[in-house]
Order: structure tokens, then C-alpha cells, then sequence
């Protein structure tokens, strides 16, 4: 309708609007929609990171895709949610907390808006929840591989007020690629250490 | 005691205080708490909405009626109390999240003071959690009926990061209560295949 | 990792950082690392409270001690590992929310840096969740005994959107005590009235 429209602050050459959002998995939502505007002629309109995750430590997500013609929206939406299972296979999650790892050989627009990613290169994410988890396997991804930081959250600067610290980097793709399994393999010790098992919520890609 | 009552920041003509507030259900206790102003001889102070609902998607509340008598300020929370039942009779809730409808032939100062309602004017509510659900429920009430759009809240605007969307109008009462009731049938549907059967709360009232 | 360090904004002169953590009990944390830098040759570099608690009303913590030096760093996380399960014991819980009593002689930095306590003077921490039972004891609490309100914090204000009121005190050491000691008697009463028995998650303490 365009009086939502009209609120929601959405340009008008976007006639479709493509909706995705979940409780849970802020980060597999975002690469999953990264591989949408990959394959789709749309674009990322808008990405928000409520708090949530039922109960959980982190966030939930509402992602819009703009089109010209509702069969992209649509279709944009159809790829990003047939790639949500395959992004949350470097989830890690047990009763202490979580981590999240993500790897992208070349960061499309979705990443972009979220994280400052450069186009067309590779891209990390490295996840701890709670926090102080986040803290020691940002600090051992750095030490692991030879990247670049683009940005760090914390619970109060750049997350909304989740108890997850977020490490975004880039770089050389097999750098980036070795900063990430380094920190999957501390963070999954940790977490299992301060509260037993912690599987892959689906199947690891990375 | 008067140090708190600098502290809080409430005017001094307000020398007896009622004070509301639940971890669930910010609508229905706002929506209460208009009955309560509309009965009783106390005018609301503050609403505020905590990212909360027990691990749910959306908002807690607090709310504060402010008066001149001991007698008036507790009749009101009484009164607010005694509606908060039904106010949740159009809240539909599963696994998966919630929807939420409120309407009122005739706002009184909780709605205005919350969503900026013209008082005395027919008033509704219309909230999807996770927010995605919100944004469709939200374009569905607005196709159905000719209303106007007072507010269009998302995670990160108008909400306490809640995983929710909102959209409140107001509008003939005829017109109000269609789009909201139309909402509802699309969100129930929406809800129900996305986690099962999610009934009424209590009971329906709209 | 300097890039990290950088990122997180964290003074150089800091050549090793202790990481404390958690999902639940900030004021606990807080409490805990306030004898850690009593004991220690440390620094709190910050303290940060997500909206947490593993779906209950309040806060998790993610504190930073810096210290030129490894072994001062571990040290002050061991001191602080060591005094949280002290500090959960005036904690009181059920399903119905919670409250926590804080108190100590000599507030030292980590109170300093997160409730602006005066160091070395008498210093209580008085919590209600949800934040109506919050303005209650808080009430009562100054009621109580002669003491100065330090900050009164609430969902939108001073809170990350949780849902809890705090009162932050000060004052000669006996009456700090007795403010905080009735708001617990008048907390745990209302608790146990809308949610059943709410005894201490570890034993008392003040």
C-alpha cells in the first residue's frame, strides 16, 4: 500500500518489496540474502537486527528486498530462504551461549549494507555470545591470519544491546578463510568447556 | 518519597502515583490503561516498553498514572487492571511468534500518549512478531479500508528492538475496525502456517 | 591483537585485558569485579550490560580489566570468578520476575565507572523486575533510611530497554544497609504474592 509505503521510508522506484525475517539468526539471514541479490535483479533495501533469538543471546532479523517487478522480489526471497540452512551451519549453540562463523569469496550487497563490505571480496564474520566469548575468538581470528578489520560490536556499540561481540574482516580469501575456522575451532572448545555438546545447528559449508 | 520522585523526573503536582507493569503484553496494558484514564480522575504520566515478553518477541510495560489523591490513583490501576483480560483477547500466539489487534471507538490519553492518537477519534493497532508478519498484516489493514497511518514502527525504529512491527491508525470507527479485523485473519493464517494453531489469549473482544 | 585492541578503543597502555562474562546477573558482575580491583593491580576498562539473562527481565555483563602486566589481568578475573556466587546471594527469583540487593562499605572503581559511586564511601544497589515492583522497593527504600540517590535508572532510561527499575545509593554505611535490607523484605513479599516462592540463587550476604 503506498501510504506503508510512505511510512516505512521505502523509495518509490521500488514497486515490489520482497520481506524476510526470522526470531532467530541475524547473520545466516544476511549471507543468505547476500546470495539473493547475487542471483536476482534486486536490491537490499533495508536490514534491521532486533533483539531476540528466543531467549537466546543474539538477534533476530527483518531484511526487505526491493524490485521493479514482483516476480524478483519473489524470486530473491525464494533463494535467500532456500541458502538460510546452509548459513546456519557454522552455528554452534548450547545452553552457555553461541558462536557464528561466515565466509563469503566475494561479499556482495547484502554484506555490504550490513558490515561495510568491499564488492567482490572476501569476507568473514566471526560471532561469540555471550560477549566475553566473542572478545577472546575475535582476538585469536587476528592472530591466526593476516586481515583486515572492518568493524567490532560489542553489546553497547553497533549491536542492539545483544550479549554477542561481532568481528567483521576482509581480506585475501584464504586469509580470511583461516582467521574463521581458527576462531570456530577455539570458540567451540570454549563454549563446550561452560556448557558441554556444542553440534552445528545444520551442516558446517565453511 | 520526594527523592525519587525528582529522580523519575514526575512533575510535583502529582502527589500520588499508580504504577502498572507486567513483562508481557505492552498493547493490552496500554490499551487498559486508556479505559483507566477515560474512568477515573488521573492522567497517564509515563509509558515505557522494555524489550521483554519472557523470552517472547515484543515489549514489557510500565506505565505510571499521576494524581492529586491516593483514592484516584489507585481506582485507576484497579480499573486498568480489571480491563488488561480483555485487551489481550486479540493477541494470537505459537511457537513461531504472535500477532496482536487493538481497537477503540474513542482514544483517551494512554493511546495518545503512546502512539499519538487523536483523542476522542476511533483508534487501532495492528503488531506481526517476527516483524516480518507485522509488515504484511500491516499492508493487508491498509488495502482493506480507507484509514490513516499514525505510526509505522520496525526493530530499529519506534520499537525497543523488539522483533515486532507496528502500524497504528485511526479513522472512521467503521473503517478502523475493518482494517484491523482483516489483519487479523490474514496474520492468524500467516501464524498458524508458520507454527501450528495459535488461539486468543483470552478471549476475543474486537 | 593490536588491530583488535584498536577496534575496541582500548588505551595502549593496557598490554593485557581480563575478559568477564556472562549471560545473567550484571549487578552481581559488577559487584564481583568491584573487589577484583580492590585486590589487584587492575583497571576496569569498561563495563557493558546487554539486554539478557537468558530470556529473563534484566542483564548480562561483559566487564574489561586492564593491566600492564598478564598475571595481574588473570589474577583480577580470578578475584572476581571467585566473589560472583557471593554476589547472587540477595538475588531472589521466580517466574514472576526478580529483585537484587547489592551492598557494600567501600564502592571501589567498578561501582564508580558504572553507578557513579563515590570511592570508598557506603554503597547499595536496589533491583526490581519487572520494573513496577522496581519504583516499589525503590520507594520504600528511601523510606527507609537516610540516604542519597546516586541514579534511577527504568526501561528507556539507563537500562539496556530491560525490564527492571534501579535505584543506586549512598550514604553512611548503616543506613545504606537498612534501605537496602527493607526493599528486600518488601520485594521478595510482593515477588512471592504474584509469582510463588523466590528464594535466593545462592545464600544471602548483606
Amino acid at each position: 500500500d503506498p501510504a506503508l509505503h510512505e511510512a516505512m521510508g521505502i523509495d518509490k522506484k521500488y514497486r515490489s518489496i520482497g520481506i524476510m525475517g526470522a526470531r532467530t539468526g541475524a547473520g545466516p539471514h544476511i549471507m543468505a540474502a547476500d546470495e539473493a541479490v547475487k542471483a536476482t535483479n534486486t536490491e537490499v533495501i533495508s536490514i534491521e537486527l532486533p533483539r531476540d533469538t528466543k531467549g537466546g543471546a543474539g538477534h533476530g532479523s527483518l531484511i526487505l528486498f526491493g524490485a521493479e517487478d514482483v516476480s524478483d522480489a519473489k524470486r530473491a526471497v525464494e533463494v535467500a530462504l532456500n541458502a538460510v540452512n546452509e548459513k546456519f551451519g557454522d552455528v554452534y549453540a548450547n545452553d552457555a551461549g553461541h558462536i557464528e562463523l561466515q565466509y563469503t569469496a566475494r561479499a556482495s550487497y547484502a554484506c555490504n549494507k550490513a558490515f561495510n563490505a568491499p564488492l567482490g571480496k572476501s569476507f568473514g564474520l566471526i560471532v561469540g555470545a555471550p560477549a566475553a566469548i566473542g572478545v577472546v575468538i575475535a582476538d585469536t581470528a587476528l592472530k591466526a591470519a593476516n586481515v583486515e578489520v572492518l568493524a567490532y560490536s560489542s553489546p553497547s556499540n553497533g549491536t542492539s544491546l545483544s550479549n554477542e561481540s561481532i568481528l567483521a574482516i576482509c581480506g585475501d580469501s584464504g586469509a580470511v578463510r583461516q582467521a574463521v575456522l581458527t576462531a570456530k575451532e577455539v570458540g567451540v572448545k570454549l563454549l563446550e568447556t561452560m556448557g558441554g555438546s556444542a553440534p552445528s545447528v545444520t551442516t558446517p559449508y565453511i
